[in-house]
């Protein structure tokens, strides 16, 4: 068991609840970080004995802060078709809803495929430097992340005229990907706003989505190798800002597009 | 009354359900346009008496068909916080499910601003004909659509390298722009693999998402004119691609950025 498997263990008790607890190594600022709270979202769609096919596209919604300690979590398919399932899952703990999500999971099928979008022309990680201890953070240090592009700002960074972060990343204790670990992935960036201001800030995702385009072939063939993760946002407006990324296997297969909406002040 | 106007009209019934119906002028090649669907479930919420703020982050998740005639919405605040509040909507027919919306509205406050993306340098629309004739379909003819880049394939079209589409869009019939009409625009883009392909085939929308960057003034100052928008495929792989977009006022300013999951074939 990694620290990531603990970080999404649940135990399953029948008609699509589950019982979870955070743990310490997931720690963020407030609460647990993000990108394991929606693994484990997934996770409990995964573990549900009627689930069909592969996940295509999540969606959750962070409502409240998870505070330490137990959480539920209830899946319910509210749509089965011949070729995909729609998922609606709640996480909630005592005084209440904590976040929920949407989800597809779908039969995937031979057609005509290509990859529009380039990776990245990056150096090899071999050569970079795992920054994860400078978050002065917890859970970043369940990750060997090596930036190529839009580190964590350092004291006294000044404003930053791009949000582009583009990093190698990989678990720090190795382990085979997965949907459920690719969508932690999905949530690795620092707020985007750190990077324009070069500062931090308060700040935090409402709204994430991801689109899967892996198949258990891409996973599979990836291992525990280092991914290409890269993302910018797209506009800061009234509080909000969107954000758009990509995540590469190191073979350079696009696996997975995510987006997200990010609350922030200053 | 637009058409758009008629094409989201809904009756409250208390408790948050809401009654309403497809009208022809929407159809689509199956049920009604996806856009209008998208709207008609913003605007059940933007009904209810206690909604707190204004839309920031949508999605919506097409189950299966609409079919001609009426619909229940059934829209439920699942947590309401002092600066935001988080709406599980659902639309069923007599037959099952057939939509679902998570959506998160917003109180806005000033911040610090930026749009990082720019605008694509395009010419004007007035010297561009109105291309919504050539779907063949019913729902297009609410739209005056002048494309710039990438406009529907015809006879013969072959592949084609990119998928990007970029037109000049707006109501048919003219009526200030709000969110439901910004959120209906969000789907103007017809399948991306079409373009590619040079061929239509089997598509459709399962998974649709809209972050709201423009707040009340935006929307005034765009009243009735044509917006710009913009749209790009990233990967197509085993029946599934992604689409990311962006809509644009005409004074330049980025209203809103939404990405969707489609199926296809062939």
């Amino acid at each position: 068991m990694t620290v990531f498997d603990d970080g999404i263990v649940l135990e399953a008790q029948g008609n699509g609840v589950l019982r979870g607890r955070t743990i310490p190594e997931w720690a963020n600022m407030v609460g647990p970080y993000g990108g394991i709270t929606a693994a484990t979202l997934l996770g409990a769609i995964e573990l549900q004995p009627d689930v069909h096919g592969f996940p295509v596209a999540l969606t959750v919604n962070y409502l409240a802060p998870i505070v330490d300690g137990d959480f539920r979590i209830r899946a319910r398919a509210v749509r089965t078709n011949r070729s995909n399932q729609h998922w609606w899952v709640e996480l909630s703990q005592d005084n209440g809803l904590k976040a929920t999500a949407t989800a597809v999971f779908a039969v995937r099928r031979e057609t005509w495929t290509d990859t529009e979008l380039q990776a990245p022309a990056v150096p090899e990680p071999d050569g970079i430097a795992n920054a994860s201890a400078d978050f002065g953070l917890v859970w970043p240090r369940n990750y060997d992340m090596r930036f190529v592009e839009g580190g964590l700002p350092g004291p006294g960074a000044g404003e930053n005229p791009s949000s582009t972060t583009t990093l190698w990343v990989r678990d720090a204790q190795p382990r085979p990907l997965d949907f459920a670990a690719l969508t932690s992935v999905c949530d690795i960036f620092y707020p985007r706003v750190f990077l324009r201001r070069g500062q931090f800030l308060p700040a935090g995702t409402i709204s994430f989505t991801v689109y899967f385009h892996a198949d258990q072939a891409d996973l599979t063939e990836q291992g525990d190798g280092f991914l290409l993760a890269t993302a910018r946002a797209q506009r800061f407006a009234a509080g909000h800002f969107d954000q758009t990324a990509q995540i590469w296997s190191r073979a350079g297969t696009l696996l997975a597009t995510t987006h997200q909406l990010v609350y922030y002040k200053g």
